[in-house]
């Protein structure tokens, strides 16, 4: 240990290279300790974990100094009925926000009590965009003619990179001499950035090489990865999974304690006008809370919290009470790969049944999918219910007026 | 244990009222057994964790059965000059995505070599926007006149919530007949969600008295959270921060083994043409990865990572070299609640000495802020440099082209 | 003329210089004789007009040929509640698209016969914004520092440029280096572009002064002038302007043969739920229709129309009916300058007793306004009903269902 | 008259229904004469006109009274390279906005000493998208499955309503209960809404009767028709055009009296960074001005200047100078149909050669879009030119800088 430490210190040895000398275990025991000395801090906590080092400084980390705990809670039971999650499950959510939990379970019980949520997957497919440069306007549309005739080379191409993945379809976008080639992919229960890229710069190097055109990046922001984007809306990422469940007046009054039309009106001048006022690219309530605490539970990548937060959720009135759906347009997960086997990871997807690769292949992340926007589902429920409970009752005692409101 | 455990299972005992008859530990531990039961799974990993029970069960999580172990790795040293942090640290970094924090470490040892990145907040201020129905567009407009003739009250019903947070100002919108209320708070050293939802709760109810309107809803999605949303990439939200760096020449060739003029390229048409073209919110290449990751290591609340992918990066060229910026409009972030008192998580907050309440209140959170800022700079030099390395200068190799391209 | 023709073929005289050596009336004839024997075609009706020509190169038109002539309707009497217009109007819409005047002409009967539109304007100011560069985001933030210090003095500088205008606030924004400075103006009667980039001018200077910052460009694309932008739905521009109506079930009924419920649900599915799946800035469904066509009618600057096109149209269920109404965040009107001097467009704007300043100053452009807002609710309740009452009812017929739909 | 005018008094006789018992002539004369007596305003010029009123009150207008004058402008001569327009033309812009055909002229002269600029249709289709209300999410789902399995039928529904249309392709999106069913259509020389209108209508219905939905409305806003929407950036609307021209050094001295860095620089803080720091969807500094004076001009609807707007503009450095394009992903133009039969615009189509259909069909539409890019390019040049030169150059000396920036 203090061989290594002094050899940090001097800079002999390079903090990330730790592995190459030592065990994965030392290394990362030796690197913390040198942390620890340089910020004067102690990491006893962080320094304690159970997942399996080896596997993590290969796939998931470098520079591993231990691990953060997150704690997980779980909801449910939450009855879902889709294609590929039909059944009862507890859906686990790791986060350190108080109250969520709560209010996701007080959706599944809403959700369950209603029968169940119906779920359906839209639209599937993983995508990257490489950008090339071209010459000039004329050049750019001889790339687009170029990659439109020769479909079955770059599926060719493409697919010759995977053994799992299938290319579903290509799109061209020309922003003056900047040609953008969007690649989808069918990658299974991978969520499948990785496949999309490989394949997608193969491909790329092959419309370079043919068209003249300078590969500048193998992503060119139409993917659209990590930023809230409208092509993802319009188009899908991953999943695009909508789920819809028929709540009764008599459950809107028993389990939320406010009624069908609060609840429209609450999802109307909030999720719908409010967020148009926003300028926003979401029109739900807590979308985000629910897909962050999943996916961080079931070791998906967190940052993708960001594609599914353009959630909508739409109230219809219908006989007897309310239709409420959640459409999430770009829910991207998997169930093998990144995050997912690490140990507490893969513990949590095999709560849901849905951990590693499922049969057929691309069931399980199916499967994922389904069962998260029904959770999504359950999150809005429990968010609209309590406004419409809490505050706008209170504002109606206060106002003197009766219990149901004029609109 | 089997006692409780009969009881769930017929029901007599509410899972999630465990920790009533139970002290946190036990209820934890029999309600990890039931789930693990119920779904014929072992949850060992999950059941393994080092944090104080008690703290996490009453401030958050509920129904807990245990948790997740993220890895954590760091990054740097990384040389920040801010007006809160100035000094070098090490970025802990929570993920499961392999090449991520190698990623960011190398933006790091740019950004060092460089003599560090100049960061400031530029604007600073927690929101809640409650949404109140009116009967008409006179009636609105009424409200809206109210509101702006009562500051003074809205002030001190605001701030007679909160013993920390300071009102900084009151904006209205007006949708039709729904009026929207958005109210900014100083919040010091916390992240502020909590405090501006309490005293939002206060100010909505003296308007609903004072004006006749209905209060809808304490959230209009006029504040926004967790959705993207431009207005908070025009008004901010939390703190807006700035960061950047001046990269010579010289320092594009040594560690990124690219030109000045190629990452000036990628970025132009990846992060600005790209994202215009893709309808996007955010114009960047990675800022989410780097979010999330530092949030999860730090405790601060992950669905935010939402509004931190906003950010904007921008590459000017200038005398020998170019000065590269991120602009991170709402990044939130908090050293006090939340998950930041979680064991793993106070350490890492600790590394960067921005642990708990600040001295003055409130600088500890902009300490952090400024940090995160110059993380997400170095995550977008290190790929915007392995783009134009990497794929570019292939592709010229590829084409029979000198080094340097046309443009 | 011939004299002249030979000139401009031998390009001795420059096209547009015609007005130098000849009167504005025979140097258009020649320019039209000219382009006539240029492109073989024939220009009569091009060159049949009655406007004052004087005037019109001087403030209007450069090169000018000529006019077109676009037919002009007029629907009403439209009923207005407003602050500055109160009233019967009968609303000059000069369009070539057949049926658009006959359906506002529609919308306007069943505002009138419900007792007329409640307009209010809830904030005026016309803005522009200049762009700075700055060397470094530490410079920037000073230049922010700058602007909020210096307040006084810029709005000084603002307002010696102007005998009527004045500056209503400032907003900055930082991107990188870049520093975007927004100045609001009242601009009275006027609608304000020339004068707020006058003062612009003038701010601009001063701030690049005392800063060291660069000017950029007195328009930094924050104004925003004609490109849609969330930050003119988030903050205003021009008039921000609301209109509803209460439209009792019997009148849903006798006027547009339809039903409250199914005018509310075509609202929701059309322009809530569709525009937010279309990733759009505009939650109406033809407001762009009626803002042009007044527009063009009343000499207001058609690519004004984009700004005008972010309108939301809500529909609120109420005792006995619905309320609908429409606010538009943007709507830059004027009734001097522009195109308001010209001699159809002075009668168009007289016909709604809006023609030249008003008394006081503003009161003009503000009633302008108005009855625009008012023409825009006409045209939104007009295709909303013929949506119900064609499309649905005719869909629920041959479903042989009953005429009022479950939902 | 006097009896008609009695009669309108007393309201015996419609206003609108006076052309059923008049020649149309005679019709407008006593409807303005009675707008004039009801208004106490003279309608003197507006009733100077030389169009065929009997067509005009057939196609283009109800409740007429008679016409406005816009003078009309030429600038040019513009060379264009495109692939239906190959030339030098004289662009007819009408608009009552002082400087702007100057402004564009300028850029004519630019771009026709460049060599011209060079302009490709990237895509060409005009869309409809009717809206449906299904009774869950697994009805909505079944739709799309409807749509996916009965492409064929739904080619031939929609293609026997029309003799020249053609059917491109379909898209269905789902918001909850809500199916969008987006059709495309290649529309020949007709702009198409009422093309596409029809068919959609008919296709509509047979979706309703097959699959149990009901039809909402035939446009379900994810069209977008004439509201801002990024499906419209992201798929097209119309025309999907591009235009790009290279300027040398000394071009940019000689005509801008600036250079080609300034002109890149001010594209990037302006246009690019300074629109994605306000929420826009558009990326450019006056498309609106030139699309909105182009179509008034030829007889286009005005009110698609909305999705004009959202053109983007880039400036790539290249040797000896920059190349300069635009994009725009949606402009919708026609040459029958709508406006383009009246005799001021047809002689102003006449002018481009572009009046009536093309041979082969749709090749004047695409003329006609491809002179209007190319103008919207030379307004675009203009104004970066006049900026770069005027205000950057100005501040400079008033920096006592050198001529060239740093950057």
């Amino acid at each position: 240990m203090d061989e290594y430490l002094a050899a940090l210190r001097n800079r002999t040895q390079k903090l990330y290279a730790l592995e190459k000398v030592l065990p994965p275990a030392e290394a990362v025991k030796v690197r913390r300790t040198f942390i620890e000395e340089e910020t004067g801090t102690t990491l006893e906590h962080v320094g304690a974990y159970t997942m399996a080092i080896d596997q993590a400084v290969k796939k998931n980390i470098e520079n591993m100094i231990g691990a953060v705990q997150i704690p997980v809670g779980v909801a449910g039971p939450l009855r879902v009925h889709g294609e590929y999650a039909d059944g009862e499950y507890y859906l686990p959510l790791a986060t350190t926000e108080g109250a969520l939990v709560a209010s996701v379970n007080r959706g599944c019980s809403a959700i369950t009590a209603a029968g169940g949520a119906e779920v359906r997957i839209i639209r599937d497919g993983m995508t990257r965009a490489p950008v090339f440069a071209t010459d000039s306007v004329i050049h750019a549309r001889s790339v687009v003619d170029w990659v439109e005739a020769n479909q079955d080379r770059i599926r060719a191409v493409a697919e010759s990179t995977t053994s799992h993945g299938r290319l579903i379809g290509t799109m061209t976008s020309v922003a003056g001499t900047s040609v953008y080639l969007r690649l989808e992919f069918d990658t299974k229960d991978a969520m499948g950035m990785n496949m999309a890229t490989i394949a997608g710069t193969a491909v790329s190097t092959m419309v370079a090489e043919e068209t003249g055109a300078r590969l500048i990046s193998v992503s060119g922001n139409l993917c659209t990865d990590k930023k809230p984007a409208a092509i993802n809306v319009v188009l899908g990422r991953g999943k695009t999974v909508v789920a819809g469940v028929h709540l009764t007046e008599d459950l809107c009054r028993t389990i939320f304690k406010t009624s069908a039309a609060i609840i429209s009106e609450v999802n109307m001048r909030k999720n719908l006008v409010g967020s148009a006022r926003a300028g926003a690219l979401g029109f739900n309530a807590q979308a985000a809370n629910v897909i962050a605490a999943t996916f961080i539970a079931c070791g998906q990548d967190p940052a993708h919290v960001v594609e599914g937060s353009s959630c909508i959720t739409t109230v219809d009135p219908v006989e007897d009470g309310i239709y409420v759906a959640v459409t999430i347009p770009a829910l991207q997960v998997g169930t093998v790969g990144g995050g997912t086997g690490l140990a507490t990871q893969r513990e949590c997807l095999a709560l849901l049944g849905a951990n590693g690769g499922g049969e057929p292949a691309g069931s399980h992340a199916k499967k994922l999918a389904e069962i998260i926007a029904a959770g999504v589902l359950a999150g809005e429920l429990s968010l609209l219910g309590a406004l419409g409970a809490g505050h706008l009752a209170k504002a109606h005692q206060q106002l003197g007026r009766g219990e149901v409101p004029r609109t």
